[in-house]
């Protein structure tokens, strides 16, 4: 049985959707969750879930993490809290039992920062890595793509660019199941001469990389579907997701306004399209498309929003579980050493 | 009356959407309209408008051009292309016009790139400007904010980004009469902690600006109405630009398939609502913010979609006729000068 650790300390009204979300998960997919945190936090909260469900428990077990690292954290001191062998903040003492073999992957939807310090430090980076990174599924209108860095790394080199692709590549194979995927280079235009320093810089080294890379693309080709992974920076992938988030929340809220304010026809026509329009609402939903998966670390990490409910932490779940079953770090692991023999 | 010249030979389908849109913006603001280009291809087009609204004319005038650029143009012969002083192409005929005093401003739904270099070498940059930089007005929750730098200048210095906040705040305040308007710096988070090195090395400058200087900001705070102006650098804002298009793209053709694709009562709801979302659809359409302004020329100078149909061509007319009202030209040299003395 799959064995994925939780931050119990994670999200921003933790740690009830992350316990909910554990339960949810563990019930739905058949995975043994640990709970790390406060246990005089967690276990109430645990044993609530379980009387609603008539008493049954499922396979959740809680190991006391008495400390936690917040937004706070940051910086030199942030660095220090992740290092100490001895740490007691949910995170270190999560990472530490996918370290010692104790379990397959570990989720937080807590500091993304403190997250990516943390398993520098504990899990350290796969041979050959210069910089992890962090993918995401994202909708298109075919299906979805992986968006790599998503903000683990703000200044990149070609170099990183790279390995990104490579990494993201891998991820679209291995776990979402794409034969040979389509990598596309994000930047300012599809024509070659577009691009600023970094782009220009990257473009040779994807064209003779042996990876199925298409070139540059832009939003229209990324949301279309004709890439599976979407290349950029960490800083240039966070603002495209963002400002992705942004627009379809403006939108919708639009929508919604439009006919709320409208006259009656409207206002029956909002009511019949409700049912068909959930699903809509549910494509470009965050907690949907789940957690972000920290790519080139050696240990399988996933980190989602602050904002997450209970479903969200659920999906994150089922998105480590995938990657779990689906063996990506073995598979990343091999590949890159393959690359490095090249 | 404003004299605008309009690029008969920019959009993809030139000259039709072109010539038709300065029909209806000389029949709809009381503008003077200058047609360069190719007289043999714009004329028919011309008689034809007035034709069909019974042979009435309108203040527009042809200035012939035989020549034109390009998508192809580009790079060193693009360079030359633009300077040549005795250029007989629609871009640099036109812009001479506006040059020599007998036009107020330039519209071309043409090669950006092509635009950028013919206005950089036939009308100048304004004392004090390192580089000029694109403008555009995009829809948000409250109203609207302006994008600085849209993709003039992919690579950019921390200076750079304090010239489009300053220009951008300017072009907000007199064009789009914002009082005092609220600047913000776009970043992969809120906090100062982040950033990419560009971002860290500007928010000192932005800070001592003496700007209405809110800080950094994401998508959601850009589109949720939060500032009035989103600096920055070229790269990232057409790469945020366009995937906010192709967001707002997808969720749109995801609704028309949902409905379409509907029971009987999903179907009657759409048809109900369909009037009141024409108006959601019309909220994101490029059409219908309108053209894209280069600030720090010395001219004022518009650049548009190169799918525009007349209509964004009529729309491009109305931003420019607006800039020129306002004197933008005349404020943005008076205040750069300003903030040289300090």
């Amino acid at each position: 049985m799959t064995r994925i650790v939780v931050d119990a300390m994670g999200s921003d009204n933790y740690p009830t959707p992350d316990v909910e979300g554990a339960v949810l998960a563990a019930r739905e997919y058949g995975v043994e969750v640990i709970l790390v945190g406060d246990e005089s936090k967690i276990k109430p909260i645990l044993d609530e879930a379980y009387a609603r469900a008539g008493g049954a428990t499922l396979p959740i077990r809680i190991v006391h993490a008495p400390e936690m690292l917040t937004m706070e954290d940051k910086g030199v001191a942030l660095a220090l809290k992740a290092r100490r062998p001895n740490a007691k903040n949910s995170m270190a003492v999560g990472m530490d039992l996918v370290k010692n073999g104790e379990a397959d992957a570990f989720i937080t939807m807590g500091n993304t920062g403190a997250c990516l310090a943390t398993a520098y430090f504990r899990l350290g980076t796969l041979t050959g890595v210069d910089l992890p990174t962090l993918a995401v599924a994202f909708p298109s209108a075919t299906g979805s793509f992986i968006l790599v860095d998503l903000g683990a790394n703000p200044d990149c080199k070609a170099e990183n660019l790279l390995q990104f692709a490579i990494m993201g590549s891998l991820y679209a194979e291995k776990v979402r199941g794409v034969n040979n995927p389509k990598i596309g280079l994000v930047s300012n235009g599809e024509e070659e001469g577009k691009g600023n320093a970094l782009v220009k810089a990257s473009i040779p080294l994807l064209k003779t990389s042996g990876l199925n890379y298409i070139g540059c693309v832009e939003g229209k080709e990324v949301f279309g579907g004709s890439v599976d992974v979407a290349v950029m920076d960490g800083f240039t992938g966070n603002v495209f997701l963002k400002a992705s988030e942004a627009v379809a929340k403006l939108l919708t809220d639009k929508i919604r306004e439009t006919i709320t304010s409208g006259g009656l026809l409207t206002k029956i026509g909002g009511m019949l399209i409700k049912p068909a329009m959930s699903g809509v609402r549910k494509f470009l939903d965050p907690s949907e498309y789940g957690a972000a998966t920290l790519l080139g670390v050696n240990g399988l990490v996933f980190i989602g929003h602050g904002r997450s409910d209970a479903r969200a932490v659920q999906v994150a779940v089922r998105v480590a579980k995938e990657a779990c079953e689906a063996n990506l770090l073995g598979a990343m692991k091999s590949a890159i050493e393959e690359s490095l023999k090249k």
